[in-house]
């Protein structure tokens, strides 16, 4: 049990570096027990929960700005694959006796600029003390129409799969962090190391797309442990298959350049994780629809196969099926 | 980074022991990004959020089923303060790579014992691996009526101070927990040894009382930091002061026993924490419907104090204020 203090540290590091973030008045600038929101009407809560550890989901020495802004994406990601627009969250945070102040008053800037760019207030929080790893755990809240969260079981043979973004990017991040010297076999320029670790470190996730895939979707899943497992967890909830044409797989130049000197980086570029783009179904009649939003929002979208009936996810590579050992990253 | 497996054991152990707690149909099984709920017309939603992690909130050989209640109850304790309905919760859970099944079973077993007690459904989750302590973070949802959370910060001078069941029983439970010869010294008998180290294990929040807490209940908060900094807390937010006399503060027979061995126990009772008991403000002529309805609650409640003008908490004991070193818990 932790050593209690006279004068409340917790207090005064909440009061100076987390009450700026609670611009909502439901938050009560963090001095409640608990916070309000009072949902639209005729709409539903969309609720999610995601977290980081230090040395499992981010390096130790990452800079603290990014790791609030990471915690926080992966859940404005799933909001945004379930076509949700983000009104809050509560993060439980749990802190090293060795954490000094100026780590908190970076990760909570990091934090507070994402929280207003993505108009997503902090609403409360629980900050401990932890012999163990940094831990941030964030739990985030949006609003959908009464009914339309967009949902991952409902693919319909026929429809077209398309995802946003690129794909891989961060899990070659991941590597090259683990390995500095991977960036001169893969023969790339320090612009194109530099965009993969980004990757690694910021994931972009795809709000700005929200109400598109909201529109347009007939289903969709935010892809965090991999495009291939992913779209296989989409199959297996909707009881449908797909097959995705490899060629068609969206890749930043930098993916592309370390594919061409390593070929066998294909299985981490499909399945490594961490990407926090957007894979979705929609029947080909909404694709120009689709196709127009997403222009109009700035978010690339790439039409990459179809479903079918049947089940599982194909991934065709030159007109074969690739099987990875590990089709999908997975936290045990 | 955690290892990836071919088979997910991460899906396994949730489908066989999470999907179960997940009754609500909004919780998709757990087999989407997101769960929803459809908030009741003209509600609020109130949201909370607390964690425990091994070593810091619990001991590392706890019984698995009490620490998944504990985790939930510490939640349910901030809805019951605030006048909140339980409708759900979304839990954040990092085991280490030693957690065995068995464990997860039974703390799955007490988890869903209590959700389906306190009608608050697993909405959702997140599980990783750590190498750290084993820790658990739960965010839950409640519903009051619009603009009526009973909040820390509207207590009036005048109002009676009122708090629930008995305080002080936790704080001593964890003192004997980790030195048990604590027992002989305070002449317990086994029975209130193990009441003592029962209030610390597992907390009674007072849902039951939520009801009335809404209706009348001018300012309230959970007691989860100690009675007398909680009390201060209350009294910073509402700009007001208190005054409670130590010897209407409801104790326990086991504490009672053990205050009478070592009188120095007052301290720790007053100022231990883990109570999760709630202190409420009500004004004089609601005094005795809020009684009427404790009592077909079942809640025991006893007057302790009157809010005053001014500022600070004074807790009178045979006509002396005392003064305690560390008047509330802290993390830091």
């Amino acid at each position: 049990m932790p050593a209690r203090d006279e004068t409340s540290t917790e207090q005064r590091l909440i009061a100076r570096y987390f009450r700026p973030l609670a611009t909502a008045p439901g938050a009560f600038g963090l001095e409640d027990d608990a916070a309000i929101v009072t949902p639209p009407p005729d709409c539903d809560l969309v609720l999610t929960t995601d977290g980081v550890i230090a040395g499992v989901h981010f390096f130790p020495d990452d800079p603290p700005q990014a790791i609030g802004r990471k915690a926080l994406r992966m859940n404005l990601s799933d909001l945004a694959a379930k076509g949700a627009k983000p009104l809050g969250f509560l993060m439980s945070i749990a802190l090293p006796a060795a954490t000094d102040e100026a780590w908190i008053a970076a990760f909570a800037a990091g934090l507070g600029d994402d929280a207003a760019h993505y108009g997503c207030p902090l609403l409360g929080g629980d900050t401990d003390h932890t012999p163990g790893p940094l831990s941030v755990s964030i739990a985030a809240f949006g609003v959908v129409p009464h009914g339309a969260m967009v949902r991952r079981a409902t693919a319909k043979a026929g429809d077209s799969v398309v995802v946003t973004g690129t794909v891989g990017d961060a899990a070659l991040g991941v590597l090259l962090r683990r390995d500095a010297g991977l960036a001169k076999r893969w023969r790339l320029s320090e612009t194109f190391s530099a965009d993969l670790n980004d990757r690694y470190l910021l994931p972009q996730p795809r709000n700005a797309l929200a109400a598109a895939v909201l529109t347009h979707g007939s289903a969709a899943m935010d892809v965090s442990d991999g495009l291939a497992g992913d779209l296989a967890k989409l199959c297996r909830a909707s009881s449908v298959a797909a097959e995705i044409d490899v060629a068609r797989v969206p890749l930043s130049d930098a993916a592309r350049a370390a594919l061409a000197a390593d070929p066998a980086l294909i299985e981490p570029i499909l399945s490594g994780g961490d990407d926090y783009e957007i894979v979705l179904t929609i029947a080909p009649p909404k694709l120009g629809a689709f196709r127009a939003a997403a222009k109009k929002a700035g978010v690339a979208v790439t039409e990459i196969g179809r479903v079918t009936a049947g089940q599982g996810a194909r991934i065709v590579h030159d007109g074969k099926a690739l099987s990875f050992a590990r089709p999908s990253y997975s936290h045990f």
